[in-house]
């Protein structure tokens, strides 16, 4: 199923736009799990088994595993293992590279280990990002404005009269034959991400920046949407993840996550009457 | 050692500008070394004992690992010992993301693999690229102007009456508190070269582009040295990691790059009169 079609099922069979974001930190996890071989693993699978019900997606942040040498990717290995089919799985790896390296990411990430997607940068332009483009089941999300403080410096440079990145948008839409191009658009500046959503009416948005980095719910959902209410994919982690710290994460996680998702689903009852 | 005084006191002693590009391709690797527990790593060790008296610098693609999975983080790791401390490492990896996640990608490659060196995506600004820059020690090289043909589409764009590249080096000089800032420019295009050198008069540059990518030696040591004939780190990876597939593919490697450094050194006497 092309990733267009199998993101909106999800969202319509799950009702949910949320995403949680497995910034899985080592230093964070509970106590108790440190007596599993790979604890990484183990709270990413509880996290997925209480709350998968709940998401459209689940996004692996790729730093938080290479951090942790071989040991963090066979735990992003297997983690993908407990992504069911009922959602989708997001590489949150923010690659980019020559063609003949690019490449070789998208053959890890999109072959070998099959995400649903991947998060790519686009400063090194067209050839770098194609690799990641060569199956419509498989979404590339390209940076567009993210929601750090730097995104500033560089993002909303002015580019004659646009910002840059409007002409990363601009300029990537035309790469989207296969329809398979997202953007990572993040919630911190509801102008912006609003911006976003006229330039490219249409696509999958990547929305980071609710929650532990300020954005709102409300914005994310009002700007982030398409006209449907559908195709935002509204990241969440910390807040998430490390609900509680005790033995009761997973269920804490869950009590959370619906939080979220009930948050969202009531703006877009409120302004795409659903 | 601070890494700026590292890098003079190599190029000085190796008499080389070159850097080896450890792009190793499973893929490409003569046929005996797959007896070999990891040939990848095999590759790189005996590639790095017959060149490592000819170049200031061995850069080791980090697509060219991970799509090997846990066993390329192997390869780089043990690689990475086989480099002497007569050469500097650079991680070639393109990384940058949001403060929290730069920091988890620093860790593994500055903190636990100890690259002297590593490349850096700048779209994500100041705070992306900060945890890269915590020790004098360690330099981040951030892609002003790559090699491919996609640095067109936005790296060339017009950011007021300078390139895009252009902000990103001015912009990032201000960061350049430690002197441990470098950038990656490319040779394919001599004019930019130039350019780069002149925003950035002292700095290290690493320099792909050379070889299998088109840009001429020439060039790459007139316009990236700086004024002494120094600081440019001239990459070449396929032209000497191929030079042979069979078994003297270390002794055609060890010619290739001998006369690398030489046609190198050549163009320093005539344009710097060493």
């Amino acid at each position: 199923m092309i990733f267009l079609d199998k993101l909106r099922a999800i969202q319509g069979t799950n009702n949910s736009l949320l995403c949680i974001g497995l910034d899985t930190d080592s230093g964070k996890l509970p106590k108790f799990l440190k007596k599993h071989a790979n604890p990484q693993y183990e709270f990413n699978r509880q996290i997925i088994a209480a709350t998968k019900d709940l998401v459209c997606a689940f996004k692996i942040n790729s730093a938080f595993y290479e951090a942790e040498g071989e040991r963090g990717w066979s735990a992003m290995r297997e983690t993908l293992h407990c992504v069911p089919s009922s959602a989708i799985s997001i590489a949150d790896a923010k690659r980019g590279d020559i063609r003949n390296s690019s490449e070789r990411y998208a053959r890890i990430f999109l072959e070998e280990f099959k995400f649903d997607a991947i998060t790519i940068n686009p400063y090194m332009g067209k050839d770098s990002v194609a690799p990641f483009l060569r199956s419509p089941e498989q979404c590339a999300f390209i940076l567009a404005l993210t929601s750090n403080a730097g995104a500033k410096d560089f993002q909303r440079l002015k580019v004659g009269k646009k910002f840059l990145y409007q002409k990363v948008i601009e300029t990537a839409m035309k790469w989207n034959g296969k329809k398979n191009i997202g953007f990572v658009a993040g919630a911190t500046n509801p102008k912006d991400l609003k911006s976003i959503r006229n330039y490219a009416p249409t696509v999958p948005l990547l929305i980071p920046g609710v929650g532990a980095q300020g954005g709102s719910v409300k914005a994310a959902v009002q700007y982030g949407c398409d006209l449907k209410g559908e195709m935002a994919i509204i990241n969440v982690s910390r807040s998430i993840l490390y609900a509680s710290g005790g033995e009761d994460f997973a269920e804490s996680a869950r009590r959370e996550a619906t939080k979220i998702r009930d948050e969202i689903n009531f703006w877009r009852e409120k302004f795409f009457k659903r």
